[in-house]
């Protein structure tokens, strides 16, 4: 197909797929003349994908390059997964060294319950410092105290992740799905996390025959 | 103190507390002079909220100020824990009849399995619809299978959150910590999501014996 019928397939404007294309987040067609280019279905699946990473996964162009990128050097799962959104809560903000080796001693003691290797330069590793370390800044300290019962719940639904894209038929289709999972899933999990809390609190907090908030 | 101070000791420069202040985020001190204002402890914490807000949490300006103005109105706590983050998973794209009637049959069997009340026209249920016809959309509908138990892992942690805010002395410290366990929480259990994928991923598809990636 053309750009504009890949336009109005996708409803991504003109424009907009031209910007993808100059960035590499959506690979070039095949030309046809000097100034024709042919799209194939691949091209609309990409361009879903792109879409789908950068407004509902809120990743930069940048993140999305990086997935994509991962997603064509067919990258190894267990390093792929750790494509997405990288950096994304490891802010500029200096964290010292008593702060770092506060956060890490609560770090390290969830991951040993959970058995995961955790090293201190790992860019998740290094978020989480930067997360626990704003809690306690913001004199939320305790809510630090729940977060080994997030872990456990982390496990739970990282191994069905995992399941879920195992027995997928190649490693395209396996590594696709594993970051649309990711990226995808988070977003789910939040809004499910909500769902649950307004269950949660009604039945703390409500008089339990209210109508549901909207 | 003064706005030099407050900059100083929040690392929040002058010209932003000045557009926080207009946008609302921030009370106004108390006017000492025509142009002088005093600062207190508690301009300094909303400072540090309203970052954590706005940088972590990755809310908009109009989000943030949502937010800020359900904890200075001591919102219900239930009405709160839907404050933050409202809307942000919906986004323009229209959704058909006909994707929206599949996507509700799926949340209605998940609400079903957890006693929670839904509503169609709830924020968060418009949002799991949005998100369930991109999967389906990018070809993933498989993973929609395993969002029952993304369901059953957050229960697991309102649950767990609500008893973290349910003791708390004040309504004023219980709607503040909501808010911050809520935004902060979500950075928290995506990072930790990520860890526990890749010991997963390890076990699964790793040799078991290689170095951590970093």
């Amino acid at each position: 197909m053309r750009m504009a019928e890949l336009s109005a397939e996708s409803g991504v404007p003109v424009a907009t797929i031209k910007y993808y294309l100059r960035e590499g987040l959506v690979p070039a067609g095949e030309l046809t003349s000097p100034n024709q280019a042919q799209y194939q279905a691949r091209h609309l699946q990409r361009l879903k994908l792109v879409r789908a990473l950068l407004d509902i996964g809120g990743l930069s162009i940048v993140d999305a390059r990086e997935v994509v990128r991962a997603i064509d050097e067919k990258a190894a799962t267990h390093e792929l997964l750790g494509a997405a959104q990288h950096g994304l809560f490891v802010r500029g903000e200096e964290v010292d060294d008593e702060g770092r080796a506060w956060a890490m001693g609560h770090i390290e003691k969830i991951a040993e319950q959970r058995q995961w290797m955790v090293q201190a330069d790992d860019l998740y590793v290094k978020s989480l410092v930067s997360l626990l370390c704003t809690l306690r800044d913001l004199g939320q300290e305790r809510l630090i105290d729940i977060f080994p019962q997030y872990a456990e719940s982390a496990d739970a639904i990282a191994q069905v992740d995992l399941e879920a894209i195992g027995d997928l038929p190649t490693p395209e289709v396996m590594v696709e799905s594993a970051v649309i999972g990711t990226v995808l899933g988070d977003a789910v999990f939040i809004v499910l996390r909500r769902l649950a809390q307004q269950h949660a609190s009604r039945k703390m907090f409500g008089t339990g025959d209210e109508e549901p908030s909207a």
